[in-house]
């Protein structure tokens, strides 16, 4: 019996043309698959949680692949490492069993949930050292209003206005179980909880969230958009620079050696 | 009468090789030259607070030159960021008078202290997303030694355990005002705060720290290199990527608008 291997993967997407392979390479799986293949010696195909787009980082996205070779756990961090570039990074691996049945886990099938996290700098003039890790916004924002707005989005809703053109998901109705935004000086933090999320849900939703902030528009506006399910009356799709996937959420069954959804920069 | 100009200048160090220019170009200060040379249609000579080192960043780096040029002073922030890269930026523009005499604002010669933080990560696994912003330590270390074996560091000492070779320095005598480390999950900041600093001597003694840290050698150890002055009995230099030039203290009479010494990183 073989066995699926589960890994936690950590990686600042800024010089990636997003997660998911391309012919011309240059993906974060083609990455974490060439390293995966000069570790193993052999092809390994990933399955991961949720595709981000280029420029999207990860706090722990969670891949599996299957496999018959028989090695330590820690040697598929260790070991694999030592093939990847300084911007990604295994940072653990769970090993599970593969019976090829319904029962196997299953990265993207088994998700229950996911949070992200969008990292907003607010301030006249950019920083250097927030460069392709947070958004910018230079008018000032008012937290309390977006707060207001992003209560509108708790609870089960057509999230069509949030959804990009090219969306492949069978239903534009998830359920959002958490928002919340948290400022700390300059810093904006925004982040979203949900069953599942549309492409672009999130950068569409931030990009509407400072709309409100920056008083253009009224927190009810967001309850106007969703109840439209109209893409082109939201804001443009907002920078990828700020937006982390943090975490996913699975059976506790499988007992993860999951790591919390804290950014793990700074004061 | 001309005008000096005082900048507040952010860079993310990664990619230079450090502050002071050089025939082959690539420093920050070359990258910043260029900028306002573009912007001023002029040469502009600068002279700064403190040279870093390839790899090290800068929170606040102040710089300043004399010019001619009557310009709005937030077009010097403005203007000169639109010639940067999004690795630099100018934060703010002050000016003030230039009388060609000793008591004209000087960057370097008018600093009265400078404010350092090292920011290291300490966990089995490196962070992609820590790469370039902070050290790494694999092994564990212990918060309460390092800070027991800082406070020898407090005062007036003979720093020479922890000069460089090629340091230019005068005197190796310095006073140090503060030294700080705080750890927050992962992460541990020392902030070392000084009259100013030898070449090296935060790198050595973040290196010196991390072997008290992880039990390699007692606090009392830091005590003994400073007596035995001899930089050869020090831990190596450590990795630049986590050393921020963080804040340039002057005589308030200049009423500079600097910003708080605090990285701009997250919770």
């Amino acid at each position: 019996m073989n066995t699926r291997i589960v890994l936690g993967i950590q990686y600042d997407g800024a010089s990636y043309r997003g997660w998911q392979t391309q012919p011309g390479g240059g993906t974060v799986q083609d990455t974490l698959e060439t390293a995966l293949r000069r570790f193993a010696l052999e092809d390994v195909a990933t399955t991961c949680a949720g595709r981000t787009d280029a420029g999207v980082h990860a706090l722990e996205q969670v891949v599996h692949f299957d496999t018959a070779l028989q090695r330590d756990l820690f040697s598929w961090v260790r070991g694999v490492n030592a093939f990847l570039p300084p911007s990604v990074a295994v940072r653990w691996a769970h090993a599970t069993p593969h019976t090829g049945g319904e029962d196997d886990f299953h990265a993207r099938f088994g998700a229950v949930g996911r949070t992200y996290h969008y990292v907003l700098y607010n301030h006249a003039v950019r920083s250097p050292l927030l460069a392709g890790k947070a958004g910018w916004v230079f008018r000032p924002l008012q937290l309390e209003p977006m707060q207001a707005a992003a209560r509108h989005l708790l609870g089960t809703h057509d999230f069509s206005a949030f959804r990009a053109a090219e969306c492949q998901a069978k239903s534009p109705v998830k359920t959002m179980f958490d928002v919340s935004i948290t400022q700390r000086g300059h810093l904006f933090v925004f982040t979203l909880k949900a069953t599942a999320f549309l492409h672009h849900m999130v950068r569409n939703i931030v990009g509407s969230l400072i709309m409100v902030g920056n008083g253009n528009q009224p927190p009810a506006w967001i309850a106007e958009l969703l109840d439209a399910r109209d893409r082109s009356r939201a804001a443009p799709t907002f920078m990828p620079d700020g937006l982390y996937l943090a975490k996913i959420d699975y059976d506790p069954k499988w007992e993860l050696p999951q790591e919390a959804a804290s950014l793990p920069l700074l004061p």
